[in-house]
């Protein structure tokens, strides 16, 4: 009846949405703490405090009128400004405020950079799992993602990389630190990337991207990560205040093209002119400033890695087969049987709410976002515990199917 | 190099947003109160009273991380609900909460409601005058626009509208109040418009869509216009806070699927599926609640309707032909020498800024938005009427071109 595309997506809904509705309504059923709610990357600690200090003093200083007006596609000067130069202070890179763009979140700056950047058929290389949207975003630019095998510890398989890269490669998307595994690339393995694009735009004569997905960047248990326009020149950095300001519901990232792009400005008019096609007309101007106020501020990490000690010591300590995140929000669990969608339909069982793997791209997995109060980690491990009790005990085999830290 | 479609539309932008930048930077350059800056639709008057309480006392009794967190993709329950309790209450038209999905602005829930109703190829009839971004968001929903006459007070000519409608008419677009003209459609002729489209889906034997986008519905100088989803079932109606609560930047709408549709449930599944393939992660949440609570609130109608009182007076007494508007705050002026470009050039000349009517799809028209400050007009006129005066000089002709009021 309706475009078929569109209808399907939203039937299917992604499998993340999926169990946050579920646990929404489970929740109204059995009661909020009765549910163990692992499902969506909602942060879970406040945005810090010069975000509602922000908010105060611009109603206080400026007139409604000016204050929530249309402001520039791309963004309000002083915003963008203050972006590239940031950029250029903190990482050490060139920048220009001019190839800044201002956005709606992390989404809105995939769909708009990939429809900028792809011409109908060319391929992205995407290293899995995933971020299950890609696959969407890419589909809805006209490209086409060839997924990338990764290491055991769901680093880069550079060699697979290479492999990958065609004539019809456009850009490579990374995303570090990783949604769904923590992973967060080294500064030697993203230099490496760097010279295997380098070596490939030259056989093939053309750019093949680095576009880098970064809205964890801040999220990371040890050495902050490589810039990547420090490492390649034809790079398209993609930020969100969602994580690092949490403020994911308000929808305010960037876009910053590398002003050492080739035809970066040509490049910048595409993003433009794809903001338009999709509908966005400005990023909502409120949090545009609130954001350049808070520039270089980040909710409190230590919440997140507490967490992040707590869930993987238990859970590695049960028998669950985990890597130890290395940034992010998300513990990537091998499942207790090969099937990830029937293993997350069992932990429902146990009211444990898992993403199921195969929308990753990976099978026999679920990831498990533990930006949630500490309270819910330590109250779920009962029932983790349980749920690894029965697979344990439907197995008649007391040993961990899998590899036991 | 990049995506054509994409570069073009970037490059050229919008006359409108072109022009909006240059009066920025000539702005920067002469001094603000020298140029006389009506090119976009940016709301000249303050947010009621009710947009900075709610803000203030969501940040009062909300903990952060709950206020800034996502939404379920289609919106807050509470503001569906909220906003569809207000259209059943208000228009006196049967609504669900259900059928009711949260946008970024006006121009999302364009794109998203196209992209889900369009089908390959499939046509969209509009009446001309209409705002330009409509070309390119059919386009970027793979259909194709069919521009229909208007009669000369700008208002629907039905038996334009019958004729063209063919078998690949997907939808009948209408924008009332109206941006360029100001028309607002009334109530017998929005009825007859209902008719047709009943006929022409029984003949036909595929529903033939009424989207109608409703920015403005609350800018009127005269009668309410009649809510659409009581002259026809299968309605499809776009909504914006951008201009009843002066939000334009915040980027807050919606779209209300009519219950009556036929297969509303599964329109609204391509809507949610669309939204997620542009990107639409979900509206930013704290301008959701803040618009749920100010439902029915408007911006101070009186000045928009002085200032029209003011403009039209003054430029018609001047011998400028142009219509009364009926409502939303723009001024539609027939340009003083047929090609509306070289009269807008020429009014820069004089710092007027005037959007030329060629991408609202009709020859030898200038939009003039008056959401300005009142003494913007004031100071505007001896310009007006130096740019007459060019005309009527140049032309050693002293009747107006014209018909004069």
């Amino acid at each position: 009846m309706f475009d078929r595309k569109m209808t399907e997506l939203g039937k299917e809904r992604s499998a993340i949405r999926e169990l946050f509705e579920y646990g929404n309504a489970r929740k109204k059923q059995i009661g909020e703490e009765k549910v163990f709610d692992f499902s969506i990357g909602n942060p879970s600690v406040p945005a810090p405090a010069c975000v509602e200090d922000e908010i105060v003093r611009l109603l206080q200083t400026e007139p409604a009128e000016k204050l929530h007006g249309y402001s520039s596609a791309a963004g309000l000067p002083a915003v963008r400004k203050a972006v590239a130069s940031y950029i250029q202070t903190t990482f050490g890179v060139p920048m220009s405020e001019d190839l800044v763009y201002m956005t709606c979140g992390a989404s809105a700056s995939l769909v708009v950079a990939l429809s900028a950047l792809l011409r109908a058929g060319e391929e992205v290389v995407v290293p899995v799992p995933y971020f299950p949207e890609y696959a969407v975003f890419v589909d809805a630019a006209g490209g086409k993602l060839v997924p990338v095998s990764t290491d055991e510890r769901f680093h880069l398989d550079l060699g697979a990389i290479e492999r990958a890269i065609g004539e019809r490669t456009r850009a490579v998307l990374v995303n570090s630190p990783n949604n769904p595994t923590g992973a967060v690339y080294a500064e030697e393995e993203m230099r490496a990337l760097g010279e295997i694009l380098a070596k490939k735009s030259a056989e093939y004569g053309a750019p093949v991207f680095l576009v880098a997905d970064e809205p964890y960047r801040e999220l990371v248990y040890g050495e902050p990560p490589v810039y990547p326009m420090a490492v390649y020149k034809d790079t398209v950095v993609l930020y969100s205040f969602s994580k690092s300001l949490s403020l994911a519901g308000e929808r305010i990232g960037y876009i910053a093209v590398s002003p050492q792009c080739g035809h970066a400005d040509e490049l910048f008019a595409a993003v433009c002119g794809a903001g338009r096609a999709h509908g966005y007309v400005c990023a909502p101007v409120l949090f545009q400033r609130v954001a350049a106020a808070c520039l270089g501020m980040v909710s409190d990490v230590g919440a997140y890695r507490a967490n992040r000690d707590l869930l993987y010591t238990a859970l590695s300590d049960m028998g669950y087969a985990c890597i130890v995140p290395e940034g992010a929000f998300y513990l990537f669990v091998k499942t207790l049987e090969p099937d990830a969608k029937a293993f997350a339909e069992q932990a429902k069982a146990h009211e444990l709410l898992l993403v199921p793997s195969d929308s990753f791209g990976v099978e026999g997995y679920v990831r498990v976002s533990y930006c949630v109060a500490r309270e819910t980690i330590e109250r779920s491990l009962p029932a983790f515990a349980a749920l690894y009790a029965h697979y344990r005990g439907a197995r008649g085999d007391r040993r961990a199917p899998f590899r036991r830290k």
